[in-house]
């Protein structure tokens, strides 16, 4: 049983996050919502999103799990503006995901389920947090990308660091407290990322909004934000790469 | 005898159509207008324009047949903007299309004529047609691209219907009596068309204005549209697919 | 010693014209100024660039040369909008240029000067000159893309032309005095160049603002035009093509 009715809008921020991580993705879909869980094919990212029922302008779906590429759904956006809504249920018969948007209607074939079992989520310890706006975080990626395949994240009393150092330039955005919506440090943490990684996510992220990033001691961050104007949930979990 | 004067908009619809299906075009241009017949390299597709003298700021020609490559003209296109004028005119010692944009003067070198016969157009029985929004068309063609590389045009008592199935995936946009403007269809018609020249055609007649198919039963389709602030038609033919 | 605050729509402008010649730039840095000069690596063309304090927003150097990567540059241009201003410095320790926009830090290697000798400037006996828009610049060079490698710029008794020919095309177009700013020409000049190196250098102008040409006969041009709101004065050298 699964019966939606949803925003483009939000569909194309489920899809842009997803689309960071994977190309196939798994839905489970219960009476409580829409839980998504994916790791990337290199095991560096991970990816938890908890969509609640009011994400959709209509949403009833009891015991399903259904696989789908993410390009059957990128296309699926272009075929509609923001405000348009979409209405997807799912075909037994044929095991199809039907998507109706006004007069058109398009039928797109699933996965099949078999080995596509959900990733565990790792439990960490992470005491250290700041809370920034995404707009920032753009800003210091945009100064390392030049410098370095690396992004060095650190989080000091009152001061929250995004920096790259290559051979011979480097690169540093310094955010004190008055540019920071929340900094919670114990103790000073740092931990050494793949830019690559690390930019995609912010950039799934999108212009508006705050995130909050956990971070360790060369240990995996966690980042999370929240989409479907606060419907739902999104986890980013990435490892982290060594310091020479 | 050959020397008119063009507004920029107008050059560039007639560019745009004729750049769908060939490279070397050739214009026969007499005393009641300019007319333009060509097929593409394939002989899939068929393109017949008519210009009247009133589609031209000034005209005056008479007996003059001349080709030229399509690429020249989409040069010219950039010199300018849309509501400038460019008088052309043939010089006929140095055979070459003569282009005057204010201060600015371009020679274009012709094609020789020998083997450039106009081709025949086809007598078509087509009873069934339908009138409807270029725009309409578009989400039709776009909701096609990612499923097949053909699509089905279906004239049924009171409905069009635009559809792609692929192995797997299908798409289908169904416009009923009020969605399109006019709708003839004695009996149920459905041609099966490459989606890449069908879309290229659609492109070519722009966002503005309908467009009138005429459709048969596995049968080419005709198209049949306005350009030039309607001094100007122009008729398309598309040979139809074998349905597996 | 070098510490200079420079807005980015400055530096914009600066990096704009250096990166149409070369890869690597020096730096003449002196309390009256900062001087470039540079040849492009086929010696085809160079440039002379002259800053003077007041297109900075503070500016205190003396005695300073140091070599950059253009594409460095251009990277800190991606950093802030064109009202920003940079805070630019040079630390003697590690010889490199560091950059502050705010509270963003990039350090930026610098290169070794061995063998980055400043080209000497020939003397160039030019007596015809016009005073031209960017804008009417820009139209003759699109019209002569199309049709040849070669652009001819001619001054003759109150017109100035700009020409292409091709083997069997040809584009011109002819400024007469009321669209020129100044004209004077004591004989008629002519010379052929290279259109992609005039064009790259037109378009380094900008869309504003007069240009100066000073013209021979099969010798080289001389391009003259003023950066940074009138503080900063270009010269670009460029050698003729041989007519054939």
């Amino acid at each position: 049983m699964f019966e939606i009715t949803v925003k483009m809008d939000v569909l194309k921020e489920i899809v842009g996050v997803v689309s960071t991580l994977v190309e196939e993705v798994k839905f489970n879909a219960e009476p409580e919502g829409i839980t998504i869980k994916a790791v990337d094919p290199a095991h560096v990212a991970m990816l938890v999103m908890e969509l609640k029922p009011e994400a959709f302008e209509k949403y009833d779906a009891k015991g399903l799990a259904f696989a789908i590429e993410v390009d059957k759904l990128k296309d699926l956006l272009k075929l509609g503006g923001g405000d348009d809504t979409v209405v997807m249920h799912h075909d037994e018969e044929k095991n199809r995901l039907v998507a109706n948007l006004g007069n058109l209607k398009k039928e797109m074939s699933l996965l099949d389920l078999t080995g596509m079992s959900d990733p565990k989520v790792p439990q960490l310890n992470l005491e250290a947090f700041v809370v920034l706006s995404v707009g920032e975080l753009g800003r210091g990626i945009k100064a390392s990308e030049s410098v370095s395949e690396h992004v060095a994240l650190s989080a000091e009393k009152d001061q929250f660091i995004i920096s790259a150092a290559g051979d011979r330039d480097s690169a540093e955005l310094v955010l004190g407290k008055d540019e920071l919506v929340e900094i919670n440090t114990p103790e000073s943490m740092r931990s050494l990322f793949s830019l690559d990684y690390f930019s995609s996510m912010v950039k799934a992220i999108g212009g508006k909004g705050d995130v909050k990033i956990f971070l360790g001691k060369e240990y995996p961050m966690k980042m999370v934000f929240s989409i479907a104007d606060g419907n739902g949930d999104v986890t980013y979990l990435l490892a982290p790469r060594i310091e020479e």
